[in-house]
């Protein structure tokens, strides 16, 4: 019972850190609030409300529907709002003059059958895939052309009860309109902005993780199957916020949607501020992000390159991943900064580190085949690809305290064909734990009895495929600084379109 | 003007075609029109109008603003507006009482502190994330609220208006209910079924079309930079579609969402059917369509293996390929029939191609790894590298057919220098096709004048590099087949608890 009079008060500490988070939030509460009491007030005092009469309790409705979080979103609503009342009003007085023409006995027929027509075409439109957007449009349209003429028919004078009614909803629509504009406004513009600058940091952020991880990842803790299938991981904050970015396209064109409606404010001072821009180096920036994907699937892939292995590049890795991190937010810090500064220097670095890299692997590409190369060519360095190859210095070692093994001398045929055993003991092994994915048939081979025959070849196979992984690993970050130009590209049309500031720095 | 008068016949033509692609469009928009139609005749016929007065056309509202495409979104749509219509009377009837306890004098400011409180609090509550689903309650609760409150203060008996109102909302949600559920129903877990099926199809197709133009791209037609950011390519339909699929979570978790709410209906005979489970084969498909991404990243990437080299591997890359689209074609049929068959024949058969391509790839390793192998070690198969290695046989027998590099008889260290010569310039040449993104820095280290000392290592990093882009190629292909398990795993788990009809065919 303890616990239990301790959860209000969590409950309390989650809300305030909630509201903590975005004060936003809590100013857009208080707006709906405020905007609410000023519309009821129309109806508690009693002179607007002699005025309007009935009709009035249509602006509160107005003021519900039509407030949104940002103020270009409340204008869009308040355009459709607007825009199908006027439509729905206009529709109703040419039926009800045609209805009202055809005499007492036809009036309810051809009402009935505009009622159908009306619903049926504005639920068809509001399908087709251009209009989506302006579904609470075709909704209003259709309520307020049945509301008009139904209770037209019913109390009389429709013309009168439409223009009270759409008076009312304009009062409601300035009322928000005003509210939201006025005190303190959350602008889409400014929402927009600061996601983009906070995807260039979850990209880099994830970056950064994902080769830290796979740097670090000697393979003694790998996690269990099932959960790499839902790509959670617990260590993994940044990872986790990046694919969230890469969802977010829809946020960002109903954002820049909402943005469109804006007047100049704030920041953004010109008119025709090009939001499009945004949209489109979150495009890119998320092409990029799917190459950090990529190499998240490396990193939690069932085939792994050995730990020694990657540790032979480690440095080149790191350095071309934080060289490009490092261009990352940079580029976000331009825009966040709305300054436009050339980024060759950053650039030109990435793009030498990369180089490094692939001269590295170059250097080393001997390691990244299988070892009969070393077998057929004697005369490359044959210390190194013992040690460096395929399999783990604790497998190794293993194999190497195994009390029979040791007994032997070096050197001599048994020795060599023990060595090759219990190395091949070895790789079965790390194939068990690392690539699971041909589990089955491995077992399939073994009851057969074809064991030698078939096995060690597949080995081979294997043991190419695993260090072929680290130049899978690579290839996708090289590809990853390949698509930054694109990158850079963008911010800088972006940086002109929008006139930021121009800085020389690097 | 012969163009105009066309295109209304055009735009006929387009709205056609759009209705017959899914017939349900149609089916949906006759059914709103009949649902108003039927909740208009209430007012038009005198009885109705007379027993619920003015508040009927609130049944109007509501048919317009529940109806909604499927049944299972009707349901919930109607259920939020049921429990917050409920809420609001509730409260609203416990503040009047309030009220008009405080006298004549305080009540206006009680309700109007009570409006600015529940717009606030309602406003706040649809921002909290787990409540966010529920937005279009809270918004009823806020505008009911308002409306009772507020019309009762001023026309009296509010208890009178706010049963008339609900009675006139729960005429028109069921009217909604039973027209949705009663006429032609489209069903969300029937088209959550149909997406799902779609999806595997749009992974296979845009698996195979990917792999294909890989094998088949010589380099020849490159398309230009700045359609690669965009991920635009007239030629692959397909992809696009997979792409789709990846931004179709959002459209699964709501048809989920909506499926839950609906009875046992065709197909679905079973009470609390795991619609959840096809939400988690979806996630698991997405899964495996981010390595077919990044696979099209390594088709549309600038660094690229020469086209002899894909040539060297295509059998075996071709099979895998067809064998994994057998397979997933197979379970996608498996799931649109409510089948239950084990795949594990098809799954052998995708795992042995696997094998024999990692096999090929371990046969010719030396052929990835850059030719400075063939010189320091003349053991090895000298005719192979030279023809396959890494450039296109246009820019070899381009360098062939130079004068200069002809005259000179072979094997003469002056024919080695030139040969060597052209072949960097091809290699430069091959370089700026198709890694552009250098290009810059080559640029500045041409004009340096260390030219040399500078460029041939890092020629023959790069060469490498290309070469080591198909076993990026490869490796992603083993990573897309290894998750397959999972795949097939996730569709027993549904067939499983869908109970789906058990087959031992395979």
């Amino acid at each position: 019972s303890d616990d239990e009079s301790l959860s209000p008060w969590k409950w309390i500490w989650d809300v305030w850190k909630f509201a903590q988070e975005d004060t936003n939030r809590v100013t857009f509460s208080l707006k709906v609030g405020l905007a609410c009491l000023l519309v009821s007030l129309l109806i508690l005092f009693r002179a607007p409300y002699q005025v309007f009469g009935v009709n009035i309790i249509w602006s509160i409705l107005t003021v519900a529907i039509m407030f949104e979080y940002t103020v270009g979103a409340t204008f869009n609503r308040g355009f459709n709002r607007a825009l199908g009342s006027l439509l729905a009003g206009i529709i109703a007085i040419v039926v009800i003059q045609v209805a009202m023409s055809t005499g007492r006995f036809a009036e309810p027929y051809v009402i009935g059958l505009s009622i159908f027509v009306i619903g049926a075409l504005t639920s068809f439109m509001k399908l087709w895939p251009s209009l989506v957007p302006y579904e609470y449009g075709f909704r209003v349209i259709l309520f307020t052309y049945c509301l008009i003429v139904v209770s037209g028919y019913r109390m009389g004078n429709p013309i009168r009860t439409a223009m009270d009614r759409l008076y009312s909803i304009a009062i409601g629509g300035l009322l928000a309109v005003l509210v939201n504009v006025l005190i303190f406004p959350i602008w889409a513009g400014e929402q927009l902005h600061k996601e983009l600058v906070k995807t260039f940091t979850c990209v880099a952020d994830s970056l950064e993780e994902c080769v830290k991880k796979y740097l670090s990842d000697d393979g003694s803790n790998r996690p269990e199957f099932a959960k790499a299938v839902m790509d959670e991981f617990s260590d993994e904050p940044a990872f986790r916020k990046c694919k969230a970015a890469l969802n977010s396209s829809t946020k960002f064109d109903s954002l820049a949607n909402s943005a469109k409606w804006e007047p100049p404010h704030g920041r953004f001072k010109h008119f025709f501020y090009p939001w499009e821009e945004y949209v489109k180096v979150g495009a890119v920036l998320r092409h990029c992000a799917y190459e950090v994907m990529a190499l998240h699937g490396c990193l939690h892939s069932e085939i792994q390159a050995p730990y020694n292995l990657r540790c032979t590049f480690q440095s080149e890795i790191l350095d071309a991943t934080n060289k490009a991190a490092e261009l990352l937010r940079s580029l976000g810090k331009d825009v966040s900064n709305m300054k436009h500064s050339l980024q060759t220097t950053l650039l030109k670095r990435v793009h030498s580190s990369i180089v490094r890299l692939q001269r590295s692997i170059d250097m080393h590409s001997y390691l990244l085949t299988s070892n009969h190369d070393y077998h057929d060519c004697p005369a490359k360095p044959a210390a190194k690809p013992l040690k460096t190859l395929s399999f783990n210095p604790k497998d190794f070692s293993d194999c190497l305290t195994e009390p029979d093994a040791n007994k032997v001398e070096p050197n001599t045929p048994l020795t060599m064909a023990v060595q090759a055993e219990s190395y091949h003991e070895t790789m079965k092994k790390q194939q068990r734990r690392l690539h699971s994915w041909p589990s089955r048939e491995v077992d399939d081979f073994e009851e057969d009895g074809a064991i030698d025959a078939e096995l060690i070849p597949r080995m081979r196979a294997l043991e190419s495929t695993t260090a072929l992984s680290l130049s899978t690993f690579t290839s996708l970050l090289i590809e990853f600084v390949a698509r930054l130009d694109h990158l850079v590209e963008a911010v800088d049309k972006l940086a002109k379109m929008a006139n930021f500031k121009q800085e020389c720095t690097s």
